[in-house]
């Protein structure tokens, strides 16, 4: 017990010199000692932990005006096309311009990377990932469905100018790669704002324990909304002052995108089961999902065991699929992984100046930290040995 | 080609015979020349074709004014409850009461008998369906999701009465058979009214051939519903002038329910895509979907291979599925079944007298082969030789 | 009586007149005498019968290889973006790429023209009504819902040219008009197949009786998709030999996108309610909805009365709707109308050559009229004074 | 500021008198400090603070092994068939029984007394509230649509025995009453277990400030669920040792029932993004929603403005509603309302012994009051004069 304190003890110096010394430095949750929930993260506490995902960016800032980008999601090494996985989707309120996802609803797969951007560039992203798709196979392929969502960067972004284009597109899937997946003011999070602070693209995963099936669930978000701000339970929007009805005036429309991945083998119907919950654990970050926001998530397996091959035969196929009963710690894994994923986001995000000199501030890691430390809720993992 | 027409010659002479000679006899519609789309049948071109399905009816006439009853669709020969079967279930309109739709949607799975019934005995119904599944297994059960549809009997029933029991719908689960299913004015048919004339129980199935799989999709419905009556093409409710909106007046309420059984292997989404084309069929014999009519449908697979045990387990267990691909025939056969098992239901059911004396008559079978003749619509099956 | 035979009578020789003389001539439904359905239609006997809507269409053709197009449909002749339209979403079969659902779905708003085109340009057509409406508002608008749906036109059409431009669609937008509508072979239609024979754009119409509360309901299709046509109930791909699954072969892909247009004051899920009706329509024309087929249905309210406008405000706004008892003579029109633009797609449809040298024939019109004589289908109207 | 800590002082002290004098005796949060969120409570902050909005309950002990009961929710004075209320209905995970959901879903309204019970006596119950509503009108009714929800109390009850009759539930509805609402271990909460503690019904309310409408929003929940409790975002679950994957081992199945009523004018599909937010709140107090939870969410308004009538007739009838924009308040009253519900359920039970001998324990006060304070986390209200 001791010995805890005296970690903890030592963790605080630890931040609090960092914090001095690194004023413009960002930091993930976990290393300020945000531990959110009881399970465990992957090496990366990324995305990237479920085998074969990879993620890249492409940051757009050019001039006084363009803050924008693409962030793609790459299910796995293969021919995304010929190679389709399980995926499902789901709105948890549809104010907003998604891509792809009635026919992802209907078949139940994803067969191109799943980009991210802003509003207005959804229709140029989604040629190119189409260009992307032709190009990249041998056939004649008359039929692709690209996947692209969004979220609105238009008060830092010049939005209207839609500069984004296919070299852009290709680039991000290029740079793409599994591990360390940068975050914050990045990809399609450069210009994107959360709960009144520089919000972005957050990331992190959960392990579920050997028994409980062993599988990783990875989350990506590029966050774009509003709410009253809790981390990690504490009230911190409030602290700050800033928060949604604040004297009854202020707003929180925006969006966020939330992706799934995960090696558990489930049916698409099930994947929906799992999406479902993203929305569990935005709601632990302080959204009420206003009017305004376009809140999807989409889900996918990227197990081989549960993929079935979309091929123009009568044949049965056997796969390899979970019992729902199993499905309840992922479930928790994907509201853990989802709301740390967004806290990454704001906490990893740096300042950013843009579009008609609008300047959206980063969240100030020291306050926010003395305000975690206010209400107690540092170092859970290492208070509740809950990892 | 010259035998061909010798032969429909000798049909309709044997047809105009046996109408003559039995005024009261009620026939199917494939005895009677109509052959619904190009699919062959199953041997009782009944719901009972897809192996292990078994039905069973309780008539339930009492007196002046009850006029209505029970009917079961068992999946298969063992305890539902603890093997239960995939299913998915579809809403065309949803003016109705259908009792267990959310967990179906939610798990995928069917664990009781499908009971039909009327409109206000449904709780009588479901209820008796738990004390069924609590009975028969030897556990202690503390979660029964009973699947009960129903139609409303209320014109030719005194359906505020309620009289359905427990021992009327064991009656009907004990009843249950294999092989021909009896159809018209029986079971949950009994008092039941479609296209103005007496409604009720009707069966059939198609079969596959082997190179597209060879399975075999069975549907039974339970008519009561509305619309300008077509048969095989025919305008029959139109040469009758009996039809929705006639003058102007003419309302055409009423439901359906469509319960769809196959032993093609496949997932509850999918499942769930064989439910909404039953809604194709419906529509070919002239419903409208009215305001208040309450359609829906009810879609399971019986084969074993697709069957993922619910246990409490976090391991992966291996099925088989069909690809999506191979789920166009399948649509076809649903498609058809659902327009024949209707024509069924009304060729078969018998005139009723019943709750303040009113009377519902059958569809004058002569009238109606004289119209079919009249558009040419018979014998398609060797006309075109699709079987 | 006799008047009656002498009418129909003499209409046919008129028609074998017209036939024989102007071989390349194409005709509609109604000018063949094929009256589907019970209720009249409208002036046009097209979706522009709904007052304000306005259809144009693009027909693009180069060389040998490019044969597509733009079809749009304008709701309204004020700024759509800024008077929004009460409108609903409804995806019978989502193997396809429609763009803009998901929003519709939330807000029950149309905020752009609907535009139509082949699989591979919906970005490009989407990114054109983005420019549209930014160009056409004198505001600076960061959020744009454009509404594309389309078939796939890959056979005919060198679809992964992706040739259409901005101008593309700005012509079809300026060349909308009310009045008469252009079908068959052009716009979003020009490649397009159904059932075998060359599809394209259709329409029709429905005008209720003034006791049924006396709207109009106008349906546009673009077809592209297969089945076993039948043509008002008679079996014309049977007679023709070209129909689904002949000899187990036949495939039936392809899709539908069908434009619903009422006058009538509803809520965007009263909307809905409509937009499933037209899957019954479609039903009656044979598809069984296959796999691969993206059929799609939106349906839009023109009427002022129930339009709420969609302002930063916290006040109740008065509106008009309808109780839902209302809805059902609204169902019926739908579904008729939704089957007579589907034979209007084809039968005014031209042969088209295109990609590859591929041809694809105009369904011959004579040999429809034997048919639909033999089956004894034709003047309806007249024979059962419907309208 | 000197002032209000002396307030949180003297509240202090005054909170562990109680506590200490009483034992047995149970607090609402609110009488703890805990102030959720940051709009203002109605008078009772109860369900029941929507103007005509009765609950009644009956509790039904008997002998050892009953533990179980009614909770009916009453919308209005009036005769609630024939003034039907609009309603929408949301399944946040629907392995559970209600009923009448898909007629809510369809025709967006309420038509009888909203009545929750166990699991097993769900049928009893639907026929008890079909007899209340044949009796009560003095019309022929052939239709009713009951909506009754479920959680599964067969830990501490003998579910199986499906005790509740037509008279349980009659008098729950008689004893319904506006004003307080009595909470914990009653009606249909006696024996349900939440987060390991004994759970049951709780409410709670919010009325948003003028210039956002005015309106008030209530919600009732039956809690009977897991997963890791957080109260006001302190871990209380964590600190009490009882939590979701304690040691890999404890499960955290189980159900809620949420009803939400507003006087805010909406239409049904505005009253489905209502019921969506839902989740948010349950989100919030630690539940992922596990696979074995029914989680049901039904959404009415009592706004005669926005009310249709229900009448045979074609003419459009005149209502008030809100814009979406006028949503995103009342969203976020739903997500705290709900959320302080769960609290009050939890906090107001008492300790029940039942079936078997089975003993749950309420939640203990005098502990959960030291996390909080050790976490901070009450008079939020005071703290930040959000109110």
């Amino acid at each position: 017990m001791k010995v805890l304190f005296l970690l903890i003890f030592l963790q605080q110096i630890f931040t609090s010199i960092m914090l001095s010394q690194e004023s413009e430095r960002r930091y993930r949750a976990r290393e300020l000692g945000i531990a959110v929930g009881i399970l465990p993260t992957g090496k990366y506490n990324a995305i990237t932990d479920v085998k074969g995902v990879k993620v890249g960016h492409k940051t757009i800032i050019k001039g006084d005006s363009i803050r924008t980008g693409v962030t793609v999601i790459i299910p796995h090494e293969g021919d995304i096309f010929k190679e389709k996985v399980p995926c499902a989707f789901y709105a948890g309120n549809a104010f907003g311009k998604f891509v792809g996802s009635t026919q992802i609803e209907e078949l139940g797969e994803l067969e191109t990377p799943i980009a991210l951007t802003n509003t207005l560039a959804v229709p140029k992203v989604a040629d190119a990932l189409i260009q992307f798709t032709l190009e990249k196979s041998g056939m004649e392929i008359r039929s692709v469905n690209p996947v692209v969502g969004e979220t609105n960067d238009g008060y830092l972004n010049k939005i209207q100018d839609r500069v984004i284009t296919y070299q852009d597109v290709l680039d991000a899937i290029n740079s793409a790669s599994s591990g360390e997946v940068e975050e914050g003011s990045v990809g399609a999070g450069t210009g994107t704002i959360a709960f009144g602070w520089k919000g972005g693209i957050g990331t992190a995963s959960r392990v579920l324990p050997k028994n409980l099936g062993g599988w990783t669930v990875g989350v990506l978000v590029q966050t774009n909304f509003g709410g009253i701000l809790s981390i990690n339970g504490a009230p911190v929007g409030l602290e700050l002052g800033k928060f949604y009805l604040k004297n009854e005036l202020e707003k929180a429309d925006g969006s966020i995108i939330i992706v799934i991945a995960t090696d558990a083998p489930l049916m698409p119907n099930q994947l929906k089961r799992l999406a479902k919950r993203a929305m569990l654990g935005l709601a632990r970050t302080g959204s009420p999902s206003t009017n305004g926001s376009g809140d999807y998530v989409i889900a996918f397996s990227t197990n081989p065991d549960c993929r079935i091959k979309s091929i123009e035969d009568y044949q049965p196929q056997t796969i390899k699929v979970l019992p729902n009963f199993a499905l309840s710690p992922l479930f928790q894994a994907v509201v853990e992984a989802t709301e740390e994923a967004i806290y990454n986001s704001i906490l990893k995000a740096t300042t950013i100046t843009g579009y008609m000199g609008r300047k959206v501030e980063a969240i100030p890691i020291g306050k926010v930290l003395e305000i975690l430390n206010k209400y107690n809720v540092l170092n859970y993992d290492k208070k509740f040995k809950t990892k």
